[in-house]
């Protein structure tokens, strides 16, 4: 069975997710995967796509992609200036998301790709997630899902897959945060999708210590004796081959990427850091443990660079064609 | 002037260092630079070193390398098995270092290398300090030494040079030791030490931030508001080029290399994460802000694999090639 086109939400009109939709649909255009957009079909004419076609239903998507880049018209209705983000567009950057899951949660669309978002403006505007990750467990928290539920932050680079049992929080209050139960559902969600969206039949989980050293058996902190250690346990008891915790310096040499599917990172930096360098523009963020496939770029808005024609696709690109996979494995 | 021989004290007789040290002679015999050993001569022939001379006066060394692997000999006057580490063997452990860094402040050696050592079987022996630095930094504190003082420890690979301001502390309790003055000092020894020891004119300092996207302005964690941020500010005051606080994980990736000299991190795994990951064989160790130069290999004593000849000197030939480095530039 072959999915159908994959849907990709605009995002903040005043970042750079326009330019980057256009310069993507050009790269891919010949060879797919097919997209089509949700989003203002002028903003995007006025940031370079040059050929565009208005749709009224998705399934001509696939057909239209080789030709001109398809959208799914839905005006902003706010004055657009690269560069200068406004509460204005928030209804609409929302309304395109929740347009993604229901075309994805109807089959209209085999997956969604988001375009980055900012979070002033949505907030000004009301918006109450800290980021896509939560507003789309939300959105597909009603639809039905079998095993265990995310959603989940995945992070791919060239052969690196890592989780974040935790994300956007302060250093200092990660201890607060983590326990046994947290990484034990980080790890199973990933265990899961490794086996769903990725196809690789008996995942390895490699769990990364939180302290310098692993915590040197606790002489240089607790935490994972007291939680790493026993979530290490509790995951093999459910039948998830997991091992650990390595000290993080010793998890992402070359050496080290051939013994693991997915590393379990603590924090932000410990999973971003080797992210970043194995490949600084071509990064890929996947939500595990949801409904719907879902993926996008690494990066940010890019507010500072917008409307300038000099941002770069390839993490969109790399979004686009890693969901198009997820949804080829789902549908196998 | 051409600078004399450097010192190599044999860390843990039970460890990988009688292994590696003999490799390390045969691939540097040829070409240089010359070291000798501080150490037990008959410990170094049991694993692995076929030509040992031993000498009565570093003056030899030079003169000898070539041919034989000179030795300063002193007993460990205690059994030695590889892989069984032994409080017995900490006072010849212990002596040896002292010994280099005698050999050092007389002129006699060019520099010191050191071989790893373990903490356990040292504390056991009444050993106070937390490793080799400390310690260093203990036994040169009567000798004179103009600027800033550490130690301040700096980790190399390839084109990328890291220094320390938390080391081994477990990371919830790293906010509680930043302060102002304590990255100031950092990076004024930093500063120095790449005038001083590795003849860069002007050097550019890249101060990390501790929180994930360096705290967003305060939004995920005060820390970069409260303490990066008016550090960066005061090492500028002090006529240091710092720039900061960048988030860790935009940092590394080889486009942001080039931009500094040295990144400052804020603790032990930022720093380590990508130091293993550029080159997991062959980081230095270096020690800043010392009236003698000091190197060592970045791994420890590799307990686990002693005695069975596997062990690769990559990173102790770099050590030695670095002291080496330093101590042609601190005399030219």
């Amino acid at each position: 069975m072959t999915p159908g086109p994959l849907a990709l939400s605009l995002g903040d009109p005043a970042g750079i997710g326009p330019e980057i939709v256009a310069k993507a649909w050009s790269a891919l255009r010949e060879s797919g995967p097919a997209f089509f957009v949700i989003g203002d079909a002028e903003v995007l004419a006025a940031r370079g796509a040059s050929t565009i076609e208005t749709l009224s239903d998705p399934g001509q998507a696939k057909a239209a992609f080789p030709r001109v880049l398809p959208v799914l018209h839905s005006p902003v209705g706010a004055e657009v200036t690269p560069g200068r983000p406004s509460a204005a567009a928030a209804p609409a950057i929302i309304r395109w998301i929740e347009a993604g899951v229901e075309l994805c949660l109807s089959g209209a669309a085999a997956g969604l790709v988001t375009a980055p978002i900012a979070k002033a403006p949505l907030y000004e505007a009301g918006f109450k997630f800290p980021g896509h990750t939560e507003f789309l467990g939300e959105l597909t928290a009603a639809a039905p899902f079998e095993g265990a539920r995310g959603p989940i932050m995945m992070l791919t680079a060239q052969d690196l897959r890592v989780t974040l049992v935790t994300v956007h929080a302060p250093l200092a209050k990660v201890p607060s945060l983590l326990s046994v139960d947290r990484i034990v559902e980080t790890g199973l969600v990933t265990a899961q999708a490794l086996r769903r969206d990725f196809g690789i039949a008996a995942p390895r989980l490699a769990v990364a210590g939180f302290n310098p050293h692993a915590g040197e058996s606790g002489s240089i902190g607790r935490e994972e004796v007291e939680i790493v250690v026993p979530a290490v346990a509790a995951l093999r008891q459910a039948g998830v081959d997991a091992a650990g915790p390595y000290p993080a310096d010793t998890l992402f040499p070359a050496e080290m990427r051939t013994r693991y599917d997915a590393a379990l990172c603590i924090y932000h930096d410990q999973a971003l850091i080797p992210v970043k360098m194995l490949d600084f523009w071509g990064g890929v963020n996947v939500t595990l443990g949801l409904p719907i496939v879902r993926t996008s770029p690494d990066h940010g808005t890019g507010f500072d660079i917008a409307g300038r024609g000099v941002a770069r696709p390839d993490s969109l690109i790399a979004a686009i064609r890693l969901a198009d996979q997820i949804a080829r494995t789902r549908a196998a």
